[in-house]
């Protein structure tokens, strides 16, 4: 009797935790993505028909309407818009920059107005001061900087395996330049680019004011053009000029795009979603299309196949991503108002690349959770299962629902910021079986947290 | 003391079998491939200084003479070529293709013969057939086919997770269709290109004649001609008309290219390499050489670190994986005639996306050896770890050393036939950090290898 009951355990501790069932439906999901999929055409709509919208323009406005009269016509149980107010920025008409030396040689560079930079008023013109990251610019003296055009040149650091962390190290130098270069008197600050190869792409994205320091000009150029700036400044000094007549405007009025399968057992929510808004070049193709379509995709997906829902799944377009997170909070406020129980969220902001697995951002249990999908998920090469986070979106909701749990989808990094925040960021880098197996790995885990998640 | 011995036995059990050194040295592998890496530059001066270089080419004579150089350059302990017959085929100058029907309506294809066909001899014309596999075009009786084009329409089965499945599915449209077309009396066989997306680009790719049977030329369409095709074809009777001078020469001589580091313990030999031929359109970037910069940098990157091997490094730029396999023969041969002692081969040969684990060849053993580098390799995204096939350039020596390990670098396979063996396998389309962390898993692999084997 006591070996039967060992042998019963044994067996009880190496059954998985996944039915039968629920391996059949999840090949059905990523056959309906793979054969029948339509996230690549709804791309390809976003991004040639709309293009670059950031939050505020006209096509904004047309990515609200889009998504809107999308999910209608998924015929979802419920689809609607909340209003939230969003920053409105815009890039202007002139964006100019060159080095010149003393032989009066210039160099035009390519160059983008960080977001929600001030303009320069006219041309400026000042000598280069180049320093590598935000800690040396801290230890330069206002007499050293004064007057001058700073230009910091910190580079990704090639050797981290996933390029958000090489990202994450330079970060701070597009957040705070403009801020610290001020405090020491800089007329301007400009950035190399955050982005992973050399080439010639510009990439923007937001900065941050600290709004008891007076307000200076903040451009990143490309990483070629850094490379330039640093060889003619090894020469002698070089100056730098720079004409940009970006503005901030007051906020406007714009709103997240909601779509629901009501659940059939209770009303706790699993959201899941991505950013409708861009940055202002490019298409906003992988950055962050790719999560809107995926989204999208993942919620007709389980429409499609008749899947009844435990809970409501909300499928979310938020506005707002890119320079302030309006929108994520926003829903995340409304939530809490409307005392909505939120049991999970998961968001896609990493691009139309291949799915590799799931970043949890939880407890250890929740992990746990998570990772009893792992052998089911193995043939689908949805491999790595970790703690990690989750998305900029949902994050305010975590704030309000401490004891949720947040899932990010993790996508091959490799190539992300070659396009990120660049005119670069466009359609045809995308490429179908990757975006489809994301559609299906959104599905996917929407369908096993609603089948596991209480 | 049973409880003492009790926890040591536990504490063994659940020790990681590498050690602390291991992790130190892998993960200077990866700074190495990362930061300071050849693969890329060498791939640019292969795909673009030389190009396609299909067996017995003016290019596959100048791609031999450049891997010698480049691994003499490394002083490697022996470099070295080893000669092999192989086979001379020609596309020739003349190719052309096009459909038209009762109405004088024309349509120029995309189209490139298959490699061995034969030629047309002149322009050939005749009434269409279509079937959609080879299965269906063995239903047809000879009075259907006889005098007819025949046209075998299968097309990727999008349901499969890798695309190596798909094209495993229709390879016998591409490797049969002419003889079976033949048995029944065709005048040629054209298929639909062995192809994931649907686009512009033919893919050619080797056929194999029944030589018992009549040689009729074989073409492929790419899969956007196909769809056109099927279209017109639908409505009423079409033409196809044909022209090719492809030709088969005489057998020619040519080499694998050989760089070893010598084994400090023993002379039993680890083989890693990839294919020195491509098609002849295109450059064989994916095809492969990724595999040839992957082989060669991961012997640079263990050299380049000091690293002192138990066994015997063996790095093999293989000739004509494509239409043949002579190379793969003649170094399996060799082997065995010198009575060399053959522990392990690894071999890449499906491009330079990112790297996602090691497919094993081999007894569930030595899954289980490769298994348990598997924690190690994890911050490496290195997370598949299964049976596979592992290549076609070492399967030779396999037969000939049945208790080898062999391994195939897993690769992300969502993009390989977009490129392969078509116009559009070019540089341009291999990413650089993608490209080294391939590099990085094959020094990897070839490490723990020589460091765990007997």
């Amino acid at each position: 009797m006591k070996q039967i009951i060992i042998v019963i355990v044994l067996f009880l501790l190496t059954l998985p935790s996944f039915s039968q069932n629920d391996s059949v439906f999840v090949r059905k999901i990523y056959d309906e993505a793979l054969e029948k999929g339509q996230a690549h055409e709804n791309l390809r709509y976003l991004c040639k028909n709309i293009g670059a919208r950031i939050t505020a323009s006209a096509e904004a406005e047309m990515a609200v309407r889009w998504g809107f009269e999308l999910l209608k016509s998924y015929a979802f149980d419920s689809v609607y818009l909340q209003e939230t107010k969003v920053p409105h920025w815009e890039r202007g008409t002139t964006e100019a920059a060159w080095i010149s030396n003393s032989s009066n040689q210039y160099l035009k560079l390519n160059v983008l107005a960080l977001g929600g930079s001030v303009a320069t008023n006219g041309l400026i013109e000042a000598e280069v001061v180049v320093v590598q990251t935000i800690d040396e610019l801290k230890t330069k003296s206002a007499k050293e900087i004064k007057d001058k055009i700073v230009f910091i040149n910190q580079a990704f650091d090639q050797k981290f395996i996933n390029t958000f962390s090489s990202y994450g190290h330079c970060y701070p130098i597009r957040a705070n330049g403009a801020s610290e270069a001020s405090k020491l008197g800089a007329k301007a600050v400009i950035i190399r680019s955050l982005s992973t190869p050399t080439d010639h792409f510009a990439h923007t994205g937001v900065l941050n004011y600290d709004e008891t320091i007076k307000k200076i000009p903040a451009a990143a150029i490309s990483t070629k053009d850094a490379d330039a700036l640093i060889n003619w400044y090894a020469k002698e000094k070089i100056k730098f000029s720079l004409e940009m007549d970006c503005k901030t405007y007051p906020e406007a009025i714009s709103y997240n795009v909601i779509g629901e399968m009501k659940g059939t057992k209770d009303n706790k929510i699993i959201t899941f979603g991505g950013h409708l808004d861009s940055w202002d070049v490019g298409e906003g193709a992988h950055d962050d299309g790719a999560g809107i379509v995926h989204s999208i995709e993942a919620l007709r997906i389980l429409k499609q196949l008749n899947y009844k829902p435990n809970h409501t799944l909300r499928c979310v377009l938020f506005m707002n991503e890119e320079n302030g997170n309006f929108g994520g909070n926003t829903y995340a406020q409304l939530a809490k108002q409307k005392k909505e129980q939120h049991i999970a969220a998961i968001e896609s902001d990493r691009g139309g690349f291949l799915p590799i697995g799931f970043d949890v951002r939880g407890t250890d249990e929740q992990l746990k959770l998570v990772q009893q999908y792992q052998k089911l998920l193995f043939d689908y090469d949805l491999l790595k299962f970790k703690k990690g986070y989750s998305g900029v979106d949902i994050s305010p909701l975590m704030d309000e629902y401490p004891e949720m749990i947040q899932i990010g989808i993790a996508i091959n990094s490799q190539q992300y910021f070659n396009y990120h925040h660049s005119h670069a960021d466009v359609f045809e880098t995308v490429n179908k079986r990757e975006l489809e197996l994301g559609t299906a790995a959104m599905a996917t885990i929407v369908y096993l947290l609603d089948k596991t998640l209480e």
